[in-house]
């Protein structure tokens, strides 16, 4: 049985201002939380779950402390959840530890200027862990990876991928001994680019793409070619086909 | 003023079986209005607006109607509106009229088996029309079309991409003589792949893939290499990988 102070402050964690409190997070659904378990159980904090997922969970569930886990109703998690179809299990876990600043030597490093859409985040951060790619850089206008939206988008990337917030403008700007790729409306055929190992790739907003004043850092700009009608591509849909370009081997 | 027995109408178009008697469907937002005013506005049968939108698009109206534009109120239009932000305007256009099967002669086909989330549908047809593709074969099963939030992601490009629902298991093994490519886990790099001028492309469902049955039919299984650790890619991001290679000129 939820207490009903308790559903409340699940409920809460729905808002950016109580996860930055609380420093914890929404996860659902048997497939995540299997992610959780098998990797990373000690991030977990909470689970609350149907009788019938956590019987079925047994082995997945020896290696946390069964004070954490608490079985409720389905009218509960319905409460709880922040899915459309609520999938058998809720848990809280402990935000990640992210250093201040990525590493940027020998990597290649996506770097989001301002995505709005907590779907199109979480994508974006899946289809990077595809690529090999393990940080994602923000500025800190973007939608936050924490949102149970991007949560659930990422499919469990979100354990292999960081992601940072930063003033990217000013942090772009300082970065002078690596090449910074840049989606634009007019700039080399992204077709014609060589597959790159290092450096930073940023992609643009939904309906702005990237600002002029990053746009500035950049040194070089690339250009997914159209030869239709469409007058843009979706943001994660853009990120997907310029990865698969540069990070192919 | 919206009389009531027409809120409750336009209300019953989010359901499938509603808009199949009617043959008419729910458009949203001042960009979607204006490439459907611009470039099909007799397929438009009644628009429902803000008095403020009305007044800026008044050149745009001028080949409309007046007897088909209600103005209405914020609240009217929230209650109305599918979209989780109401914008300014929504309108029910007709059904296009799509012919029986499509034409596989010179051209590139993308078909879908069994795409379940509206959001991706509308996403993929938006993006086949990026790369100049202007069919796609959908299986009975996929989402409809002309729900709401397929037609919203498409961004307009339901006006350039014929849509056609079909038995699709039954229709691709009567295709003789062209080429039938289809994603799979174990098939070739998609980065080997030549740039393709006719055929079918097969997108399998978000959470099964591409079923054995259709499978068979492939004449190439396709794969995109994985770098990382996620285990698979959102299907909109796939089908823009996918077409960006195979489309590429």
């Amino acid at each position: 049985m939820l207490a009903k102070s308790r559903l409340k402050y699940i409920q809460s964690l729905a808002h950016k201002k109580f996860r930055e409190t609380s420093h914890e997070y929404i996860i659902e659904g048997p497939k995540l939380l299997e992610e959780f378990l098998v990797n990373r159980p000690e991030l977990i904090n909470e689970i609350y779950a149907l009788d019938t997922w956590v019987y079925g969970a047994k082995r997945l569930l020896s290696s946390v402390d069964p004070s954490k886990i608490l079985i409720i109703s389905d009218i509960e998690l319905e409460k709880v959840s922040v899915l459309s179809t609520p999938n058998q299990v809720l848990a809280l876990v402990k935000k990640f530890d992210t250093p201040d600043s990525p590493i940027l030597k020998d990597q290649f490093t996506l770097v989001l200027d301002n995505i709005q859409d907590p779907g199109n985040l979480g994508t974006i951060i899946r289809t990077a862990d595809w690529f090999g790619i393990s940080q994602v850089v923000c500025s800190n206008e973007s939608a936050d990876v924490y949102n149970p939206k991007v949560v659930q988008s990422t499919m469990g990337s979100i354990l292999r991928v960081q992601v940072f917030y930063l003033d990217i403008e000013k942090w772009i700007a300082a970065q002078k001994d690596i090449p910074v790729y840049c989606t634009a409306l007019e700039g080399k055929n992204l077709f014609d680019m060589q597959p790159v190992k290092e450096g930073l790739m940023i992609i643009g907003n939904e309906s702005k793409g990237v600002r002029p004043s990053i746009m500035k850092s950049a040194t070089e700009k690339i250009t997914i070619p159209r030869y239709g009608g469409a007058e843009s591509l979706n943001a994660a849909v853009a990120a997907g086909i310029v990865l698969a370009q540069l990070c192919r081997k």
